[in-house]
């Protein structure tokens, strides 16, 4: 268990403290492989007609913002954390689209804590993640839950 | 516009009704595939350590599972919609793993719709999404929103 000498447990998410998962480079060729797998509307896949809705240009899927969010924190800690996965989401909101070219910078914050009374090895973290543009506009906000294992003895 | 005479627009959701969106089977190269992109957490990519979690083997990543139910959705009606992209998500309950070999049966019910009052031209439809699993059980219920354009005069 060496190397879980620096991993995460739940008594390490501290409410208020804020967690900086640095920067992602939001590629159109990424924009467009997801899409066309798991969100094939017009505004995701097809330029021209892109071009005429609402948003001016293909944006990205909000499931893949999600995703891109994911995969920064994952890098940033859970990796290398007690996780036992998520019973869920409270709150997603999709506030300014996401398009090619963004650089989205990404942190997590914990909201508060609750150990679990039925199961004394673990507890849910809350958590509010949140995506800003290079023009330091919030695009997506996370409000969600983890389940971690409390640090052993 | 003739293509767009079995559109779905604002006025089609009616509150209450349920359109059931089929099913798709679950390979486990597709959950490696998804989560070692997006969420490499031990449990979703690693056969090894995922067994000695309490999944007991490989599940689905959470956002995986939400796009594959997207997907569903947007093949049942969304491409042929008036969509015009979504505010956010007010709630996801992860509720039962995931797993390969796993067939999802995908309904989406209209919970409400609102007219928006300052953009004449549109409105927000509330609608909870559900995959079951070959079991019956629920595994994933999603409660989001969707902008809709009115239908044309």
């Amino acid at each position: 268990m060496s190397e879980q000498t620096n991993w995460w447990f739940f008594e390490d998410f501290i409410p208020g403290a804020v967690i900086e998962l640095g920067q992602r480079n939001v590629t159109e060729e990424e924009i467009l492989r997801f899409a066309t797998e798991f969100d094939p509307q017009s505004f995701h896949i097809d330029h021209e007609r892109a071009k005429d809705s609402i948003f001016g240009g293909v944006i990205a899927s909000g499931w893949h913002t999600c995703s891109m969010i994911m995969r920064m924190v994952v890098d940033g800690f859970l990796a290398r954390s007690s996780s036992m996965g998520s019973p869920g989401v409270d709150e997603i909101r999709w506030i300014v689209p996401v398009k090619p070219g963004d650089v989205l910078s990404v942190r997590a914050e914990t909201l508060s804590r609750h150990a679990s009374v039925s199961k004394p090895d673990r507890g849910v973290v809350y958590t509010l993640w949140t995506a800003e543009n290079q023009r330091g506009e919030v695009v997506c906000a996370i409000k969600g839950m983890g389940m971690f294992g409390r640090r052993p003895h």
